[in-house]
């Protein structure tokens, strides 16, 4: 294990920074930490939009759903978001936000809806499928490809292993089921969930078993705990669980499940992905 | 079978006609025809935030996934959409919406992104389920509720006829499997799959098999189709599969699914639903 070094912010901390500059606006910068091949990673993306809204003294709640839409990628360098409180309700709140640089125009649109939980009837009818303990499962060494794979660490259980063993005679499982955690270690939060929330292999990765050119278009992520729930998950890894229904003409889609160690469902998350072959 | 008496539109190409009346600003009305309790049917709303995009000049290609919060009831009588086309790349196409009414405020952001489709490799892992011909699974009354209600024709397959059968010892099974179609009949097209991927009805209800107050907070669909392919999908109903994972503290999740009768994946949909026992 490698935690931080002392005095330093995690880097997911620090690639998430945001200075409020204006009523609404708040200015970030890139990290070459989470740095991916023509911009930063998605999910350190979605991760600023969510601190953006989660860090407003107009919060309400804790998150529910978030949605990021990559319109462009971002430059290497400054970016602001705007944050737009749209309707504060009884118990949920809408925020509007958008990820723009000088003289680059929008990069990302997102929404995302925060919600009052309250105590109420509840049923988790989904179960975490068995995956051993996270020991049992090698690493997968993803060293000297894009930076943001070094701020996790990644372990196949089961048939993910077959991932980039070659391009398959018949299209592999797109299901994969995997542990995954911060790089250094961190504590769960909604920030890190919205991050983790991407990090799953391209379904197109599995499936032919080789590498494309692929970008996230879209991806919505929903939330099943609480705040205080999230803080009381243990600490190591999170199962993670995905598979895609349809690569058809340039686009595939990916649904995805992030388990706690102990069997809570922490997130769901959806996304429709461009790839080229 | 009923169709729409000549000359007149079908309810669903009334409930979504929009009128441009500011460069980016469409004018649209409620329709009675489709109204829910304390307001629209929820897939009415997402229809014609869609329409909006799509009946853009500016329009690139077909819709591939589609966004939209509830932020608050629309009241009856007209509201106006702001379709913002936000970028323009190669082959995606990027737009923000937002409904509003006059003193009301905002109701309902969205998000859309439309994509041109390239011949590509295509794989469809996913198969629809077994569920023998419509004609062989009752139709489920939903007389005298709802209006939007009398707008479908459901037909459960299987499990999901234990729905509306009274509290439950154990919760029920939440996913259901299902025959929906427009009434009257309507050929498919993405306004329709758009609207149909609010039909299915909230998971509690088949957990529960009894109602509660419930309200989609945000649902995301994705298109895995384009056009042509959409028109020439073979008239009739769509098999609806929807399940639910999560229900915790206030807040639950769908998933669902809308394949042709043939066999072909349509679209596939994810909401988060607010519910109060």
């Amino acid at each position: 294990m490698s935690p931080t070094p002392a005095g330093e912010p995690h880097p997911l901390d620090a690639a998430t920074m945001l200075k409020p500059i204006a009523p609404g606006t708040l200015r970030g910068h890139t990290s070459q930490a989470y740095w991916n091949f023509a911009g930063p990673y998605g999910g350190i993306t979605a991760a600023v939009m969510l601190r953006a809204a989660l860090e407003s003294g107009e919060r309400l709640g804790d998150p529910v759903s978030l949605t990021v839409n990559y319109c462009a990628a971002v430059a290497p360098g400054p970016f602001d978001i705007s944050a737009r409180n749209v309707r504060t309700n009884k118990s949920t709140q809408h925020w509007s936000l958008e990820l723009s640089q000088t003289g680059q125009g929008v990069a990302n649109t997102a929404t995302a809806v925060f919600a009052l939980r309250r105590p109420t009837w509840s049923h988790f009818p989904a179960r975490r499928p068995e995956a051993g303990a996270p020991e049992d499962s090698p690493v997968v060494a993803t060293g000297g490809m894009s930076a943001w794979l070094a701020r996790y660490r990644f372990r196949f259980v089961g048939n993910g292993s077959a991932f980039g063993a070659g391009d398959a005679e018949a299209p592999a499982d797109a299901r994969s089921v995997g542990w995954m955690e911060d790089m250094p270690e961190r504590r769960l939060d909604f920030v890190s969930l919205a991050a983790l929330a991407d990090a799953f292999f391209a379904r197109i990765f599995h499936v032919r078993r080789r590498f494309f050119p692929i970008a996230t278009i879209s991806m919505t992520t929903y939330f099943h705990v609480s705040a205080e729930e999230l803080a009381a998950v243990e600490a190591g890894p999170v199962l993670g669980v995905a598979d895609g229904r349809a690569f058809t003409r340039g686009i595939s889609d990916q649904t995805g499940e992030l388990w706690s160690r102990g069997g809570r469902l922490l997130a769901t998350t959806h996304q429709i992905v461009y790839y080229r072959d």
